[in-house]
């Protein structure tokens, strides 16, 4: 939804209703459990016509399902993450049939949070200028490997001229490759190959670790000249991101592991508003999804749906990259390119892996994407 | 699941299979997915003995429904909270019909993680030693309240002999009532009907806020002399909990805002393991959860499974107090004594509200818990 000059921030929930169940009850119950958690007589008269959200509509859809819009005052919101995603389904989690499927931001609200510090262009002239081309994106795994087996996939990456190179999700600090050896070993390999091939492929290390210690993580990959770092919002705090997008000086690829507990299709927040509008919010330059037909259930529609929602205007806030992943088939790279549009990364893995030469597989895919060329262009699509 | 010696990480989910789903193959696809993330071909003989899991046990329970007990070496872990919640259900959320049932921890890996650093027996010294009866817990609230006016609630439960007065989990740094004057302000009122009372009531402000203002938030509620805080985990990130329950020596409560995205009954985390023994694992002295009958959807069944999470053995960790809240009756509080026992902390909210003198309401609850006695002691139950 369109970022608005009033102060009201908007939340649109489809509610499913159980037999009996009263919609318009259901959305002021929503309105009162997520500002006051007090029955309406309870409330001190001067708060409740202040803080209470309003129900502003309520649509039937059919099938027990209503549509339904309440409004807040962007006050309860105050100045954090945090709040916002207590207001938007915090306690409400934990009740059923009620899925968040629009946000409309006041601008008060998104002047709190700069978003993608980076954004689409600023992550293209990190690839050294990439245009008219989308980005290609592999995963360095698996998990298991030591950090010197790791380093010789990235460098293998990099000499088929792969623009970001990614730790798998799943490195943390174990004993077969822990962070700093990897992050070391990787840098040194990429940046190696990059003298070789004058190319500018990025290693893109994975910061997941103690909350205790991601300040030092995060000095040793910029020590070691990283440009970008991975993070799953849900595994180390969705205001953490926040705070690294604006501190560090480094782009940020969001992962969203956890993250699919939210998308039960009758309760949770829909994908398009989790990760194309809040994963945008608190500042990820580029966002992974399961991208349709891999080994996830995601449908077309809620793909392009994300896409939109991270390029679209929001605010003064930069676009994102969507990043499909998850199963993309390097040979329907084109295919994905004339629906996706080139302001894409694509994350390709295990179709990479499964032929024998990582660098020759890189490099029939990269040229398979520059020989499509832009023909697909529907950026903001 | 008790903890165990050996180096192994059992995981027991029940897996719903759609039409025409294999029960193998999708157990498989779970150990497949949660650690290398490559199809078997791809796997490095040397990774796939070590670091794949093993599928131990597939038993049918009926109605397409199967019980899989995963095993992972412990080594994938590592040592960090954020990699053991992407292993217990990071990418797999991304799926459907997968919930995760038990956890069998090694104690190798519990040696990471301390657990609450009170527990029930350091809350109870913390709340002036009280013992033979549950503790009586209320929220102040609510948000759009001025920091005066929220003082001045914590002082009637106060005199009425609350042992915890907690903030209400919306209570962010909105500027009806910032952070530091509401800490200050109802600190400062709960240790003047102290002082009248003899009495030991403890005000628990709640730590929500921005992830790089929280040392300093840490910091002040010290120098006040709080002695315990409020923290919702899947709003400020799990892991924080874990780094302040290790340093801070403050108790923490855990609110499980967001938490009920996990609740879905085919796709999840059973909340006796998240909220039972994962929020117990990062270090929470008491959780509180919606109790049956209340304005959430919980059975007793499941309180009575969260109860037992979080006072059973588990390794060296001391047991946390459940808390049950989200619409428990003052009047069914002797009630729930006998069905969970003394070491429970009662969370009561509207319906101390709705009753005109809040000091007087407090004490008369408190008289019946105590006149109640340990009638019901079922501790460990």
């Amino acid at each position: 939804m369109p970022d608005s000059a009033d102060e009201k921030l908007r939340i649109t929930y489809v509610l499913t209703c159980g037999e009996g169940e009263d919609p318009q009850a259901k959305a002021r119950d929503i309105a009162l459990e997520q500002t006051v958690e007090l029955p309406p007589g309870s409330v001190p008269a001067e708060v409740a016509g202040r803080i209470v959200g309003d129900v502003e509509k309520l649509e039937d859809l059919g099938g027990s399902r209503w549509k339904a819009v309440l409004s807040y005052d962007v006050s309860i919101v105050g100045d954090d993450i945090p709040q916002l995603l207590n207001l938007l389904f915090g306690n409400i989690s934990l009740k059923s049939g009620i899925l968040a499927t629009e946000i409309g931001w006041p601008r008060a609200l998104l002047a709190h949070f700069p978003g993608p510090r980076f954004g689409i262009e600023g992550l293209r002239a990190a690839c050294g200028g990439v245009q008219g081309r989308p980005l290609l994106c592999a995963a360095v795994k698996p998990v298991g490997l030591s950090a010197k087996q790791l380093a010789d996939i990235c460098y293998q990456f990099a000499m088929g001229g792969v623009d970001i190179i990614k730790d798998d999700h799943s490195l943390a600090n174990q004993k077969s490759a822990p962070f700093r050896d990897r992050v070391e070993r990787c840098q040194e390999a990429v940046a190696k190959a990059n003298a070789l091939t004058r190319g500018h492929s990025l290693y893109v290390p994975n910061l997941m670790g103690s909350a205790s210690g991601i300040g030092k993580r995060l000095e040793f990959v910029r020590a070691e000249d990283c440009k970008g770092i991975l993070l799953s919002p849900f595994l180390v705090g969705l205001d953490t991101v926040r705070w690294i997008a604006e501190t560090s000086e480094l782009f940020i690829l969001a992962h969203p592991s956890l993250a699919g507990a939210f998308f039960h299709p009758s309760h949770g927040i829909a994908p398009e508003v989790l990760l194309g509008e809040i994963f945008r919010v608190i500042g990820s330059d580029g966002v992974i999804y399961p991208n349709v037909g891999g080994r996830f259930a995601f449908s077309e529609a809620a793909c392009l749906a994300i896409n939109s929602s991270l390029r679209n205007p929001l605010g003064r806030l930069r676009p994102a990259f969507p990043v499909p992943g998850g199963g993309v088939d390097a040979a329907q790279v084109p295919h994905w390119i004339d629906r996706y549009g080139i302001d894409t990364i694509f994350l390709v893995g295990s179709s990479l892996y499964t032929q024998s030469d990582l660098t020759e597989a890189s490099r029939r895919l990269l040229e398979a994407v520059r020989r499509h060329g832009d023909g697909g262009s529907i950026t903001g699509r």
